[in-house]
């Protein structure tokens, strides 16, 4: 009867569900319990929870065996001051969905031009402008993990040609061109929409860098929904002030909050969604733990677990 | 080789494209000769244009064979005052893609919050409020023809559960649960959105009334890219102004363009998109229209024949 407990920010929501799988001889350690210091939590076997959280309480765990991550981010987690004696796992194939939903929406509202059809109405304006259509139009990838595969799946049902950008991976079918290394210019070039949805792993920081930006054409957006370091954000405000680039949806960012005075708040073209692309909602979150604590009671292989040595 | 004469609002777009298939035989007569009263038009045995043009133009084309309409609507065709002996063509198959863009870029934009992130940004404020999802909601398709059943399709690829209000047919698959005749209030019950694509058929009139409206919950939001006369305005607007309806995107009206001093304009929730859902692509309809050329050269039957009688 492995000791749970669970460490989120709304910790009640992922107990309820919890509960409500009523799996096999697990005691719920009650969030109210944890205040104080761990007093009774620290007994426990099995952590869910955030990464912040986790690593505050890893050294007061004697008894820890697994921790189930409720991010797919790991970084915090692989900080060589930290044990490594336990079986870590994290939350992938639940995002691809959410960030889909997040890049098409500010695609179509793009094509469809929302924003432009609000303005009219609110000066009573029968705008009739042709929309744009997402038919017949590239995206590229940068990127083609589990969340880039689903986000080219989409892609696809709007109609529309998809170039992806990897190290060296070519597994989504729905891509209908790969790029690697060096051919950045020549992935970038002519594409209608470039979306950055680089994992968590060394190696990928600023690969969206002013050469790439410059081979877009004025029409084109670009997304930034991986991390924030993938982009070089001054080439980006130069792009959108110069008018070489339409738009830029940015999620992610080197500092987040982002701080009140930086200049992308302001910048003509620049959408800023504040982290809100793909959350980790406690039903998906849940859906992962429940079926790995399946496997952990059975002493099976869990799914998702972290090599802390290659970092994901 | 028949002569062939496009009347539409930019018919060098159309001459362009039909120029460039190099249909056989094909005689074009240009747009520039058909100013002064078809004086040269009109001896046209095939007519590629809208239901305003065409009808205007019908009595004056002694040897008229075929009407290729650029739009889906036919209504206007079938006055009975107007002539019938020739073969007429719709366009059909071309909107559903269209449609698909713009129901779901209202939908992807109200669960992802863009005009309220759009707001906080102007402020500079960081807001990192969650979103919603597709995923899981329900959404009500008044009206499954070829539109519809996209819509469907799409709907199913963001995870939604999709109901569909038909007339007798059930020939989507991508629907879960079909709805007929009295069955009205059933259909709309926790509805996520209640989205009418009806086609132009008569017997439609004020569907969505109402007993329907109020069989939403509070949150629901209604969509209505069919046709203006499809809803009781009066009733949606009650719905919206009593909060009992979350949002409203309209794209007809019973008139059009909607007068300036109609209520809707400043209803809150109502989203007015001035008849630009699905509008007619030259591209798109000059595919359509090459196609049944070759079949009309060659003495087949046409695409998408429209019936008199039956009135699509």
């Amino acid at each position: 009867m492995p000791r749970t407990l669970v460490l989120t920010k709304h910790p009640r929501d992922y107990e309820t569900l919890i509960e409500a799988a009523r799996l096999p001889d697990l005691t719920l350690v009650a969030a109210s319990e944890v205040e104080d210091g761990l007093a009774r939590g620290g007994s426990s076997e099995v952590l869910v929870g955030d990464p912040g959280r986790v690593t505050a309480a890893l050294p007061r765990l004697p008894n820890l065996r697994w921790v189930q991550l409720t991010w797919a981010g790991v970084e915090r987690m692989l900080d060589p001051a930290l044990r490594r004696d336990y079986v870590l796992t994290n939350i992938r194939g639940v995002f691809g969905p959410l960030m889909s939903e997040f890049v098409f929406s500010y695609l179509l509202a793009h094509e469809r031009k929302i924003l432009q059809r609000v303005e009219a109405q609110r000066e009573g304006r029968w705008d009739a402008t042709l929309p744009g259509t997402l038919q017949g139009k590239t995206i590229g990838l940068v990127g083609v993990g589990s969340i880039g595969a689903h986000l080219a799946a989409t892609a696809k049902h709007f109609g529309m040609t998809v170039r992806g950008y990897t190290r060296a991976s070519e597994e989504s079918s729905h891509v209908d061109r790969y790029f690697h290394g060096a051919a950045r210019v020549e992935f970038a070039a002519g594409l209608d929409y470039l979306v950055a949805v680089l994992p968590n792993t060394p190696g990928t920081r600023r690969i969206v860098d002013d050469e790439m930006l410059r081979a877009l054409p004025p029409h084109a957006m670009v997304v930034n929904a991986g991390r924030g370091d993938t982009l070089d954000t001054e080439a980006l405000i130069r792009a959108l002030q110069e008018k070489r680039l339409a738009a830029a949806v940015l999620d992610v960012f080197e500092e987040e909050p982002l701080p009140p005075a930086h200049p992308l708040w302001s910048t003509p073209g620049a959408f800023i969604t504040s982290h809100t692309a793909a959350p980790s909602f406690p039903a998906d979150i849940v859906g992962v733990f429940v079926e790995n604590y399946r496997r952990f009671a059975r002493g099976e292989p869990l799914l998702y677990r972290v090599d802390f040595e290659r970092g994901y």
